[in-house]
């Protein structure tokens, strides 16, 4: 764990060009110049337009240039893992490289992803990789996947070894639907709080992908089925009020959604209510909706993009466990991708 | 991690024969009744009046004729662990128990421990243990000292372990604490509320031990030892306004606070703001206050006897990382308690 029993460097592949996987190499670059080992060596960088294997200290050059490629050359979205790889990092969001981590784990590689496809979609491909953490936990490190690394995926997987009964677990699972919630106050429509989110980056490409609520939704999955829950496939209620149209025009997919939004405020219960897109997980239970939040509970007290995740269980019955912090941006998701690698890498050494 | 691949049981050492021991014991019996595998056997008992060494399925029996020995009998404060034991677990509170973790770590033993004499007393001791720590982190469970395992200090070591910066610490780390300050108005007397609290067992028996500090004392040097700062003995700034005098009359002494606590009402910046005890670290500058909270404040925003603990670090420097929740009960103490045996028992089997 500290310096001192530093471990030899693992061989890694790295998918994705993007900015996680920038901010994951200036992270990796600034701590060496600290004087802190990473023992990780890149032998491999893949996007879906292009791989290069040599290994090379100049890991910017190389990431820009695939970062480059342009995006018509898309000539292979699961790249070939060279057979020296110890670890691969899947950055991208790519459900044809998510559909490859259980094979790579069956191969005896450790595999940490930001990706969601891998546990947060199929109830099938769930089952396949889980079978693999359970044979070896730490060979899958996903917590980037939900709340950028607050830990709540690793505490529920702690929970469940230990025996715990989890009776809920609920969040405010996307900055961005925080934001957008948070902002919109019943006067201007619903759908210029999210022009403006778009304005200053808070939101995906299309905005239909983030309100929508196709990101939560997998990040619900993801942390019901970490403390052992099956959650079938389309057996998450959404609220009809998020349900986008998949149209030529996302604006205009966007606006048609302007009416429900409005008409929750002939709910509200009081003045200080705050409104939030919830995730609440129970066993056989599983929705996302639009809540009017009193503004003592947990999961209302939040600021700006922060997640905020709550379970109850025998342990937490009269107070819940919070976990609560910035849940979303490529640097918090690079550290917690970093960290996953590091502590599955000393982990694995330590098997010898 | 799942039962599936469930590890040989560990030959286990329980000291302390409290509340937390009985709800230990509770907690593994009723997980064995539900089917979970719980790989503890049990081979010594003590406490500071007795030990007993034989294996029995019958622990609450012979923990309940330890615990009923009179307290005068105190013939053993340090009993020594039978050569076949390879996991103690100290629910003691006993200072020189815990001065014997570092040599049974040397044993390479596990240890798993409530007792926060640990890692929260003297420098030196801490540094002796700290060597062990980082040679085989998984060897020392400490997760129940600090916010009866919200997972504050795993955290700040897992941040550690990956170059983290961290730049602040901050805490209401007393369930008790908390509590008091909450229900004090300025109104009746601050010793009225301890009297109150201490009538409904939520004080140590000698008040004096809550409110004076030395409990938060512990947790603030375990919480600032785990991000790897040294904090020197005498090292931590204590509010003068929670200094107890330690003379024959208890009550004397907490009532002597009361015009001190008073006078914070001269303090107070609005209406809305709360009263809180909270520790707070930086490097090299460590401290305890009693502290005005706005009501926006994540130290603020808690219920009950919760805790909450508060990291900002280079990753968290926005907006804070927060852990809040219930932090005090022997039930809850109990299930951290077992989660870190159980958690370091598997990770010594897969070193095999």
């Amino acid at each position: 764990m500290a310096a001192a029993t530093e471990v030899a460097p693992a061989t890694l592949a790295l998918i994705g060009t993007g900015q996680v996987a920038q901010a994951l190499i200036a992270q990796i670059a600034r701590l060496r110049s600290c004087g802190v080992p990473v023992p990780l060596r890149l032998v491999q960088l893949a996007n879906a337009r292009g791989v290069c294997t040599r290994d090379t200290p100049d890991w910017h050059a190389r990431l820009a240039a695939l970062a480059a490629l342009p995006r018509g050359a898309r000539n292979d979205p699961t790249p070939r893992i060279a057979d020296a790889v110890e670890l691969v990092i899947d950055l991208s969001a790519s459900d044809a490289v998510a559909a490859c981590h259980a094979e790579w784990l069956r191969q005896g590689r450790i595999v940490v992803t930001a990706n969601k496809c891998g546990l947060g979609e199929s109830a099938a491909r769930a089952e396949t990789l889980q079978a693999h953490i359970d044979a070896a936990p730490w060979r899958y490190g996903d917590s980037a996947t939900v709340g950028a690394g607050l830990g709540a995926v690793r505490r529920l997987r702690e929970l469940r070894a230990c025996g715990e009964t989890v009776h809920e677990i609920a969040g405010v699972l996307s900055g961005t639907l925080a934001w957008l919630f948070d902002r919109y106050d019943g006067r201007a429509a619903f759908s210029a709080c999210v022009r403006e989110a778009h304005a200053l980056g808070l939101t995906e490409p299309d905005p239909r992908d983030d309100v929508g609520g196709a990101d939560v939704l997998r990040k619900l999955r993801i942390l019901a089925r970490a403390i052992g829950w099956r959650v079938p496939d389309d057996g998450v209620r959404i609220d009809p009020r998020l349900r986008c149209g998949q149209g030529d025009d996302p604006w205009a997919d966007i606006a048609a959604l302007d009416t429900g939004i409005a008409a929750l405020f002939a709910e509200r219960p009081t003045a200080d209510a705050r409104l939030a897109v919830v995730a609440r997980a129970r066993p056989g239970d599983y929705r996302i909706g639009i809540e009017w939040l009193p503004p003592d509970d947990p999961l209302a007290q939040r600021g700006g993009c922060d997640n905020a995740i709550l379970i109850r269980s025998e342990r937490y019955a009269e107070r819940p466990l919070v976990l609560r912090g910035p849940g979303a941006g490529p640097a918090l998701t690079a550290a917690a991708v970093l960290e996953d690698a590091l502590t599955a890498w000393r982990a694995q050494s330590r098997q010898g």
